[in-house]
C-alpha cells in the first residue's frame, strides 16, 4: 500500500509534523537528508506507529507515495527549498503536489510555483503557526492551496490542524500559492506588535506604584478582553522563578530580542504596498533597539540623570484598555495589507476566513479573533477594522485611557515605540485634513512637483512660491 | 577642439546642469534622445553660449568628447539608465567615465559598475541634490567616485557645485559607485522626516490659540537653531495668498502628500541594514496615511465627535525646542544608516564629511549640518550622532519642551508620527534595560529560540515556561 502523504525534513517542525499526519491515520512517508537523524526518528517513533514510512533517499521516498503524490517540505527556507525542489523533481508525475510548509518569503514562493507549473506540478506555499508545540498536536495552517489543488489535501490537512473552539479547522484554501506564505508573513508581523506591545504594557506596569505581583494582572487580563495565547504565556512567564537565584526569571533574561526575518518581510511588503503598518513596523525596529545594548548603556549614563520623572495618575485598568486599543490599530493595519494584496496580486484574501482560521493553534490566537471574523462576516466590505462597529465602539471606550497612559510613559521617559505609534495612527485615520498640505508646497517649491487645489479636483497646479 | 564633457538627457535636471558646467568655462556636448527637445534646448541657450555643443545622435556625441570621455547620464532612473549605457558602450573607450546623476536605486547603480568594470568603463553613481534651481546654480553633489576617478572628475564637478557658508564645494567623493547614490538616498530619507516634522510643528502651531502669523514664526526660527532652507521656504509658503480667493494658498492644497520612492528606500535599507530609522520611516508611512484621504474623512465621521480635547500649556518656544530634538534624533538615524554600509559594504563614508557637503546646495542644507560636521570631525567615532557633546546638551536644554508638546498634541487627538517616534527613539537610547527580556522569554516559550542571561554572558538558555 503506498503512502497518503511524504514529509520531506525532520527538524522538530516537520518531525512534529509528520507524527500529527501519521496520528491521524494516514500513511506517512519521512526522508531527511541527514541518515542519522533519519535513523533516530525512525527509532523514536516509526517503532510505535505502523502510519510512519522512513524512505533512505528521494527516489525511494517519492515511489512509496501513492499518486498523485503529496510532499510536504519542511526544510529551511531559502535556497534549501530550491534544492530540495530540484532533488524531487525527477522522480515525480504531472499532478503531483509540493507544499512548502516553511517560512519562506511569499515572492520565492511565487516564483517556484509558476516554474513548476511549467512541469505540471502544482506548488502550495503553507504558513504553519504554533511553534514545536502546535505542530504536533494541532497547528493553524494557510495553505496557498487553489479549489482544485485544495480538494486532495483538505481531508489531511484539516485533520491535523487546530480547531477553533468552535470545532471549526483552522485551515482554509487561500487561493494562490504565494498567498499562504503572505498570509503567515502577516501573522507573524502582527504577532511582532502584539509582543511589543505587550512588553511595553508590563514596562509600564512595573513602573505603577503598589503593584506587587504583575503576573496576575497578565493573568486577570487573560478572562477578559485581551483573552489570548501569549497575554496567557506572559503570565506564566512572569510567574517563572529562577531555581537558582529565587529571582524572577525574566529579570535574568539579556534584553536583545532576536529575529528571524519575517517582521522584517512584513515591514517590507507593507512599504512596497503602500499600507501604514506603523505599529509592526516600530515593533521590528524596536527589537533592532533592544540589540544596541552598549550604546544604550552609554545613552544612560549620559541622559538619565536627573531626567527620569515618576509614573502617576494612571491606573491597571488605564494599561488595559491602552493595551486593546493599541491591539485593535495593529491588526488593522495586518489586515489592510490583505485588501491591498488582493489588489496588487489579484488575489482573493478573504479577511473573515484568515480571522478564522487564526483562532487556534497560532501563536496570536486569541478571543479577539472571534470578534474580527465576525465583524467581517457582516460586513466584508468595511475598509479598515477600526471603523467596524464593535471596534469603533471599543476605540471610543478606550480612547481616554490609551491617551492618559502613553503621555504618562512620555513624561516618566519609558520608550513606547508601539503604543505611541499607534496612536498616532488612530488620530491620522480621525483627521479629516491632515498637514499633508504644507508638504505638498515644499515639494512644489523645490521640486516643481505641482499640487491638486481642493476646490478644482483633478487638476495640477504649480505656483513660484518664492518670487 | 573636443568637449571636456557631456550630458545625455536634457530634461530640467540635465539640461540646467549642462548649463551650468557650460557657464563655468566647459565645452559641454548635449545629447538627448527626443530631436525635438534637443532643437529646442539649442535654440534656447546653445546660441548663447559657445560652450554647448549639441550632437545628433550618441556616436557623434561620443566622438566629440575628449578621451577619456567623462559622460553625466541625467535620465528617468530605473530601466532607462541601463537602455542608454547600451546606447554609448559601442562608442565608448577603455577608461572612460560615465556618471549617472539620476536618482537611481543605489544596488542597481553596484551592479551597473560591476558590469561596466568589465569593460574597463569607470561608473560613477552621484547623487544631486538642490531640485532644478540648484541644478543650474550650484547643487550638492554625492559622486561615488574612487581616488583615481575622482582626479578626472573634481575640477568640472567643484566648479559646478554649490558652496558651503566658508567656501568648501559641496562635493566630495565617496569612494564607491554605489555610495553616492547610497548617500543620496538617505539625505532625501532625511529630507522626508524633516517635512513631517515641520509640518507636524505647523499643525501643532494652528492649535496654539493667539498665533495669528504662523509665517513670522517659522521667519523667527530662520534666525535661530533651525536655521535651514526648509524652515525658510516654509515661511514663505505660509505667506502665499491665493489670489482669487486672498485665502492662504496652503490652506487650498490638497493634503495627500506624493512620493517619488527615494524615502521608501531608505526604509528598505534601515530594516536591511538592521539600523532602527523610525522617524524617517514614520515620515514615509505618513505620506501614504495622507493619501487615505476617503478613509480619514469617514474616520472623522466616526470618531471625531467629543473627543478631541484642546492644545494646552505649551508656548512657541517649546514647539520649537521640540522641533529641533526631534531633528537630531532624525539626523541621528541617518548618520547611522553610513556605519551600518560601511560596515555592511566595506565603504568608508565619512560622516564629516557628508554633513559637509550637504552644508550647501541640497534641500536639507541648515546651519545645523556645520555643528554635525564639526562634532564628527572632532570624535570621528563617536558611535551616535545624539552622544556627540554639543548635540547631548541641547537634547538636555530640549527635552522638558519636547516632553509638553508630545503630550499636549496626544491629548488634543492630534497625530504627531514623527515627533512621537522620535522621543521614544530617544528614550530607548538612554534605557539601561529594555523590556525586550520578555519578548526573548514569550520567543522561548513557544519557539525554543533560547535566551541568554545577564549573569552567565555567551550561554544559551531554553526553559519549559509551562511546565
Amino acid at each position: 500500500m503506498k503512502a497518503d502523504i511524504g514529509v520531506y525534513g525532520l527538524s522538530v517542525m516537520g518531525g512534529n509534523l509528520a507524527r500529527n499526519i501519521a496520528g491521524h491515520g494516514f500513511q506517512t512517508a519521512v526522508y531527511t537528508r541527514s541518515a542519522e537523524r533519519l535513523r533516530m526518528f525512525s527509532e523514536a517513533y516509526a517503532g510505535k506507529s505502523s502510519n510512519l514510512i522512513p524512505c533512505s533517499d528521494p527516489a525511494k521516498f517519492c515511489k512509496a507515495l501513492a499518486v498523485p503524490r503529496k510532499i510536504l517540505i519542511m526544510v529551511k527556507a531559502g535556497e534549501a527549498v530550491d534544492t530540495v525542489i530540484g532533488n524531487l523533481l525527477p522522480h515525480l508525475s504531472r499532478g503531483d503536489i509540493l507544499i512548502d510548509g516553511g517560512n519562506s518569503l511569499y515572492t520565492d514562493t511565487a516564483r517556484r510555483a509558476d516554474e513548476l507549473e511549467n512541469a505540471g506540478i502544482h506548488f502550495v506555499g503553507m504558513g504553519v503557526s504554533g511553534g514545536e508545540e502546535g505542530a504536533l498536536n494541532g497547528p493553524s495552517l494557510m495553505p496557498g492551496a487553489s479549489p482544485e489543488v485544495w480538494k486532495q489535501i483538505k481531508n489531511i490537512l484539516q485533520a491535523i490542524s487546530a480547531k477553533a473552539p468552535d470545532g471549526t479547522p483552522c485551515c482554509k484554501p487561500l487561493g494562490s500559492p504565494a498567498a499562504g506564505h503572505f498570509v503567515k508573513m502577516v501573522h507573524n508581523g502582527i504577532e511582532y506588535a502584539d509582543m511589543q506591545l505587550i512588553s511595553e504594557a508590563w514596562m509600564i506596569l512595573k513602573h505603577i506604584p503598589g503593584i506587587n505581583d504583575i503576573s496576575s494582572v497578565f493573568r486577570k487580563w487573560n478572562s477578559g478582553l485581551l483573552e489570548s495565547y501569549l497575554i496567557e504565556i506572559t503570565a506564566r512567564i512572569l510567574e517563572k522563578k529562577d531555581p537558582e537565584t529565587g529571582r524572577p526569571l525574566v529579570d535574568l533574561i539579556l534584553d536583545k530580542a532576536g529575529q528571524k526575518g519575517t517582521g522584517l518581510w512584513t515591514s517590507f511588503a507593507a512599504l512596497e504596498l503602500g499600507v501604514p503598518a506603523t505599529g509592526i513596523t516600530e515593533s521590528v525596529f524596536a527589537r533592532m533597539l533592544s540589540g544596541l545594548k552598549e550604546q544604550r548603556l552609554r545613552g544612560t549614563e549620559i541622559f538619565r540623570a536627573g531626567e527620569l520623572g515618576t509614573l502617576s495618575g494612571i491606573t491597571i485598568d488605564d494599561v488595559e484598555k491602552a493595551l486593546y486599543a493599541s491591539k485593535i490599530c495593529a491588526y488593522s493595519q495586518g489586515f489592510n495589507m490583505f485588501s491591498a494584496a488582493n489588489e496588487q496580486f489579484e488575489w482573493e484574501l478573504d479577511s473573515a476566513e484568515i480571522a478564522s482560521l487564526w483562532r487556534g493553534g497560532c501563536i496570536i490566537r486569541a478571543v479577539f479573533l472571534n470578534e474580527i471574523m465576525d465583524s467581517f462576516t457582516q460586513n466584508p466590505k468595511e475598509e479598515n477594522l477600526i471603523f467596524q462597529s464593535v471596534f469603533a465602539g471599543k476605540l471610543r471606550d478606550c480612547i481616554s485611557s490609551w491617551r492618559n497612559v502613553v503621555c504618562a510613559a512620555v513624561r516618566a521617559g519609558l520608550p513606547i515605540p508601539a503604543f505611541s505609534s499607534l496612536l498616532s495612527y488612530y488620530d491620522s485615520m480621525r483627521t479629516a485634513v491632515l498637514p499633508a498640505n504644507l508638504i505638498q508646497a515644499q515639494r512644489d517649491c523645490f521640486g516643481a512637483h505641482t499640487y491638486e487645489r481642493i476646490d478644482k479636483p483633478g487638476e495640477s497646479f504649480h505656483t513660484d512660491w518664492l518670487d
